[in-house]
């Protein structure tokens, strides 16, 4: 059976949920709502996601460990913003088998409680530090909102989740700087689009001093928070006694850093980069780079097959993950369905490149078909690093230059800015004077979300405060963030 | 600071809980009982102990998949010998954010009830199996016992668990072999000797037709059971209706087996291979294959240092994880840090190694030094490479003499296997009629538990039951099962 996919410009959200069926990435129906199961495939895509993100962890001297899942309610409390930030959606646990509990469990929503009690064991002196630790493991959100997947779930399974103690505030803030790098490192090398901005006073992370954020824009216009980034000061050290030697004998609290990136990030690269025929996944993280089609003609079917295998073995010693479909269906059909799991390149070997001592390759992003001769097989594995380097090129350039274009835009005047901000247009920069009182009118009037102050200013804006007219710093506003 | 190691084979406990403590394998200080960190190089341990276990099930054609953590109460009941076996030790979660939930969710403590409602949803014909799934997650049971890190935990944190599904009993029986295969590779891959019995009817898993465990015996002689397979028939095919079209056309209900292994396996490791001096990593799942200390004598240290890099570069590009130790402290001090982690082989490089072009390796297990020429290159990575597998081999062949000679004993007598087991001396063989009764009335006379019948029999047993004194079947007991 086959499915029309829903057009993806034009119906992104029904797109985006068909997609995720039908190219057997996740599996929603579970019982509870928002969580789904990822299948084969998609965890794989996952699992190349999260390679990606300790890729870039690891190079700058990050270490992997893995904390508890449960915290006792005095430790959540600790902090006083941070329990005020995250009470309305934690999970409780009571009892354990039949019997109550003495302390309440906490389902970690994120885990500065959880971490931090250990940091303070750990930290003696400024010699213990830096301290820069992730984990990349489920947290969870009573979301009463309605759930999505990969985008809005109760259970979020891919929280990759960095913590870092410094003794010095500004080494905290060189870490701040460090984050942003492995940060951009990472959705570059899964060619999401982004803006960067620092939040507004009002909208940052419960416990921080400030908070940066990563924004791409979905196609339906929709902003989505893909990446955090919080300069925690002393505020959890100090609640937590991180208390440390300084380098001259005195004593001060540890300066923190977090940041986070979730499996929005899986739902950021199906977003950024599918078409009408499915999805197309870069070739850093796709789960196979080329799939093989032998096509079948009576009386040839053995040379096909041994042709293909011959290239399937050849890939694959080359360390190409590659696939030998050879189901017993028509051809037209694994086109159908290797377009839809987005497989970069599709082989087709027929009895007429056999003969001509050909392999025919299929470039799933322009659809483009080519031959190359099948030897000598170093140049054929290069031939196929050459176009898996170009598909992945190409699809960053093509999500950045639409998310440039269409989605990041200037306003100068109000009508201007709800106009663009009604039609879903993406991230809107207006001019704002940075007070407060005047961000909560400007978002009624412009039924629209304050994100922050850009951080790598994109647009240069001159002009005065929409609500008050007063001297403007740049802010950027979008309609409806997911 | 250096800490005195408890002696391994006298007080295994102690050693093993400082251990764990001391080589940074995980930090059990967090304020609820039973759960753990794993710290840096812990961590990298258990990655390369769960790559073992995807290796073994991927190249098997199981599919690695991830299922939600919560479940809903009245899922979780489904199965009636399933929560009777579950109900003491679950924990449950009552409260979403401040209000009650409607419908009470458990934390897995294993997954049937999760994943057997999507195998329902999946499960149409006899085409749609086998289903042969497995994911690697946190489960938590509400342990009232004493709880010891990786051994007895209230969050397990390395819970791989797989589940199959298949269209006749005989495919399901099939698949228990399979899995016999597939956990003997990976615990040989571990240098893990073990037995496998089948559990004695009043001992099988909570829902199963029967069930096998792996047993080791770790230094003090106390059993561990490292895995489980379950034979599940149609239990909770049944209870999920896991209903599918048969090949003549017939329904039938699905047969499924599963099977698990824990972080009990990083703690078997570390039992069966550690010394007084500290752990002995097999290099298949070493973090570390190789560390490299430099050997400073005044003056010489340029050419030293050199040498050091120049053979660091060497194993690194040739794909081997080696670590150059340039730390400013003494050599000694690092060769005893690198002792307690196990690391393979320490290469010492100083002043005169340099000067007759050699390196001087030393062999963390049986401690021999011997000097080999830096070049040609490729020579020296070959004879790394060689030290590694002898190490490996003979880790293997040390674990698996131990056990055999110590820890496997036959009994023909009441008195001779109540001697054996008041001595904590691993597993002792008993007849017994295989009557259940009986079962407990040996129990209860040798003080020990019985584990069940040997699956591939070490021990050639005759004689009569011991209680009962009819025909015996082989038995297996042990004093103190962990």
């Amino acid at each position: 059976m086959t499915v029309e996919l829903p057009s993806k410009e034009e119906n992104f959200s029904e797109w985006f949920s068909t997609i995720i069926d039908v190219a057997e990435i996740a599996d929603f129906r579970y019982p509870i709502k928002g969580c789904g199961i990822w299948l084969a495939y998609g965890f794989k895509l996952r699992q190349n996601v999260c390679k990606t993100m300790r890729k870039f962890h690891d190079e700058t001297g990050h270490d992997e460990m893995l904390f508890p899942m449960l915290i006792p309610e005095d430790l959540l409390r600790k902090e006083s913003d941070h329990i005020k930030g995250f009470e309305d959606e934690v999970y409780w646990i009571t009892h354990g088998g039949l019997s109550p509990l003495d302390v309440k469990l906490a389902l970690r929503p994120t885990s500065e409680t959880v971490m931090y009690p250990m940091y303070a064991l750990w930290i003696r002196s400024h010699a213990d530090m830096p301290i820069k630790a992730y984990q990349i493991v489920s947290i969870f959100r009573y979301e009463t909102k309605a759930t999505k997947p990969l985008i809005r779930v109760r259970e979020v399974t891919t929280f990759k989740e960095a913590h870092t103690a410094h003794s010095t505030f500004e080494e905290a803030e060189e870490q701040v700087k460090e984050a942003i790098s492995v940060y951009k490192n990472i959705f570059d090398s899964l060619g999401i689009p982004y803006l960067i901005s620092r939040r507004p006073e009002w909208d940052k992370f419960a416990g921080s001093e400030y908070s940066l954020a990563f924004e791409t824009v979905v196609p339906d216009g929709r902003t989505l928070q893909i990446g955090t980034i919080h300069q925690l000061g002393q505020n959890f050290s100090k609640a937590f006694n991180m208390e440390f030697e300084t380098k001259d004998g005195g004593r001060d609290f540890a300066y923190q850093t977090c940041y986070g990136i979730s499996e929005r990030s899986v739902a950021a690269v199906i977003a950024a980069h599918g078409d009408d025929q499915g999805l197309i996944l870069p070739p850093n993280v796709a789960p196979l780079k080329v799939v093989i089609v032998p096509i079948w003609y009576k009386g040839k079917e053995e040379e096909v097959n041994e042709a293909c295998e011959k290239v399937y073995n050849i890939l694959k010693e080359s360390g190409i993950t590659v696939k030998l479909d050879d189901r017993d269906i028509t051809a037209g059909r694994k086109f159908y369905d290797w377009e839809l799991k987005g497989v970069p390149i599709r082989i087709e070997i027929g009895p007429k490149d056999v003969e001509s001592g050909v392999v025919t390759f299929v470039n799933r992003l322009t659809k483009k078909k080519e031959t190359y001769p099948l030897t000598p097989t170093e140049k054929l594995v290069d031939k196929i690093k050459e176009i898996l380097n170009e598909i992945q090129d190409d699809l960053y350039k093509n999500a950045h230059r639409k998310f440039e274009e269409k989605f990041l835009h200037k306003a100068n005047s109000l009508d201007e800015a709800q106009e663009l901000l009604e039609g879903r247009n993406g991230i809107v920069m207006v001019p704002w004077c940075g007070d407060d009182e005047c961000g909560f009118q400007l978002e009624d009037k412009l039924g629209g979300t304050i994100l922050g102050i850009p951080v790598e200013e994109k647009v240069t804006l001159e002009g005065e405060c929409l609500t008050c007219g007063r001297e403007a710093i740049t802010f950027v506003a979008t309609s409806r963030p997911y």
